[in-house]
């Protein structure tokens, strides 16, 4: 039978058929009016995609350059920064903290499970307790936790009001894109997204939008940054260029991918990212529905929109799963990470991925279910309850029997 | 909601991207060895597609210009052929056959039929009748019906035998990698192709396999023809080159689909192009188990695998049918063609459709039914009929509750 290799994972996402068209083209040299042109248009239509006035630059690496960047720009060696942790990429955020010298203070949370506002209170006690940085998810990757940002930046605020001197750092690599995030309005010093996940392009560009504040710390001495150094960046962007050679092919895509997103909403990109939002919520509440008829848990019970990780039947191992779906189908979901290996399989909504793609991963997953448990399943079920969501949610009458 | 464009249709077929890249690649020129080596390789890879000893041609058209070739180059005005016509691409060989001043016996079945042998028989007669060559399709494209070719090269074979001098031409466009056909046993005499179907690249290649017989009727006095004059692109042919400018990229593109096709059966053409055909008849089973599964009716009743024509329910018009998978999910289905317009819709097998692709449709189905007909239709239920159809014909255990 024939079968197509498709990503169902959370990043890289599947590629927009007008970004690779775009990659594919880019045969420009990039210290030309051409190349500058896109430059500054990617930059600018970042920012609405962001939803910031803050100023967004782009690196030529993958996400965690982007979160080394915010480490090494804000701190120095001694520093005590608080990390906020509940799976692989808050401990990301540790070690690179540990890397950089810093003095970590941490809060954790189970995997699976939310950030504790009242811990994170209590961490930055009345006016920062001294803390130079918070550094957290907005959704957490490896367990498709959302954490509640809003709260956290309120606690920031708060705790800067009464003198604090505290910058907020969010990794949204897999937030940006799936999850409604009030940059400006929060107070989020540094976002950072990444190109492979809601923007449909391959991995190789971070991107990440700076506050005034931010950009104030880095005139104190910090830890050493050369590639990574933010200043001689927003230095370059505003005239128009990179510091160091630009990824161009991906820059180029990445500007194709924005136009796409806007043009899905008559050319509003603002609304474009909302309805992009939208999608993957809905995708995602499909995938739950599916999964429940199934008799299968979700992981996380506060699980953001970017993915769903879903916990294997009867204490299968969940990578027993993952290979199924990938010898009978040729589609790759993923799963877990470190130590939730073999505890999860994760089916991605951020980006490119309609009804028909994930109702078809549905079906799928009611023949994988069936043959790894050898259990009895009702075939249809699990897309019958995926396509009342649907229709639910797209405000069709439901005409189920 | 996102909706990405899909080609559901028999022809374009969604395009292969092995296909997609050797073409956007192909930036060669075509008197040169490195196009004389695609070529020649194209060319004898083709015949192992179609499983001919016979000469393969490639012409830079559609297969309407392989069909007028036919017509043009073996016989001349007032010759006496016989045209079996069930269907648009039938008719289309009568108008050839009347554009080229022959004289155009017709067996004619009603649309959604096959031809019946028995009234071919009788035209025939003892000797053939005078006729000069047989026209006929391996599958009618627009109503999804499979023709008795080797029915119908039996009989002309017995012609032949007892002194007829006729031809047998068949327009397997939509026929080849979808439908078994012993060329050389039966003996085909032309047998036409097209680039769209299920070699899964653009149109805009028509390739055909001429017998011994045919090139000796060649020899004769006979249409005019010229561009689609085919003794001369045999001549080039031979000599590794094509006698007019030939469609470059699209030829490094059915080079990389035949290669995909080989690939997909550890090498072996042939083999994999078994496969094909098992493929389009497994996705062709699962369709029609899922429109009876919604008390639909499927159009003809005797489809070959290369598209399934679904009547709509309640004497609708397909148009609206057709209209809602669109808008819905930008799922592009064919309606029917000229008289058949709005009598049916056509969901395609041909070429690169897997599971994922044909249970997605499936499920898409289900909602448009619903949404057109007001009627309640139970969810997941085409879903599940095709599953059980894709299990057995997998071998999987069933296990369906």
């Amino acid at each position: 039978m024939l079968k197509k290799n498709r990503l169902f994972t959370p990043g890289p996402t599947p590629l927009l058929p007008a970004a690779q068209t775009a990659m594919a083209a880019a045969n420009i040299h990039h210290r030309t009016a051409d190349f500058k042109a896109l430059f500054q248009k990617t930059l600018a239509n970042l920012k609405t995609f962001i939803g910031t006035q803050n100023d967004v630059l782009l690196l030529a690496s993958s996400g965690t350059g982007a979160m080394e960047a915010s480490v090494a720009n804000l701190t120095k060696a001694g520093d005590k920064i608080l990390v906020l942790t509940a799976g692989k990429f808050g401990e990301r955020w540790r070690d690179l903290g540990k890397a950089y010298g810093c003095q970590v203070e941490l809060v954790s949370a189970p995997y699976g499970q939310i950030i504790p506002l009242e811990a994170v209170r209590e961490k930055l006690g009345a006016n920062g307790n001294g803390l130079r940085c918070v550094y957290v998810q907005a959704t957490e990757s490896s367990t498709g936790v959302r954490h509640d940002v809003e709260g956290i930046a309120r606690l920031v605020r708060d705790a800067n009001a009464k003198g604090g001197d505290v910058l907020l750092v969010v990794d949204a690599i897999t937030g940006l894109g799936t999850t409604r995030l009030d940059v400006d309005g929060w107070g989020i010093d540094i976002i950072i997204g990444g190109s492979q996940k809601a923007l449909m392009i391959p991995p190789g560009l971070a991107y990440l939008a700076v506050s005034e504040r931010a950009w104030k710390r880095m005139e104190e001495p910090h830890s050493p940054a050369y590639y990574f150094d933010l200043r001689k960046e927003r230095k370059s962007a505003a005239k128009g260029e990179s510091a160091y050679t630009p990824a161009i092919a991906l820059i180029a895509a990445m500007g194709a991918a924005l136009d796409f997103i806007a043009q899905n909403a008559g050319g509003d990109l603002a609304q474009g990212r909302d309805s992009l939002i939208q999608n993957a919520e809905v995708m995602a509440a499909m995938t739950r529905a599916a999964a429940q008829a199934l008799g299968l848990k979700i992981y996380s019970a506060s699980p953001g929109a970017a993915l769903t990780a879903i916990v294997p039947p009867n204490d299968l191992d969940s990578g027993v799963i993952v290979k199924e779906f990938r010898e009978r189908f040729d589609a790759v979901v993923a799963n877990g990470q470190g130590d939730m290996k073999g505890k999860m399989f994760r089916i991605a909504h951020l980006g490119c991925f309609d009804y028909l793609d994930t109702i078809a991963i549905i079906a799928g997953m009611e023949l994988v279910i069936a043959k790894v448990t050898g259990a009895k399943v009702e075939y249809g079920s699990a897309v019958r309850a995926a396509q009342e969501v649907y229709l639910k949610a797209t405000s069709a009458k439901a005409q189920s029997a």
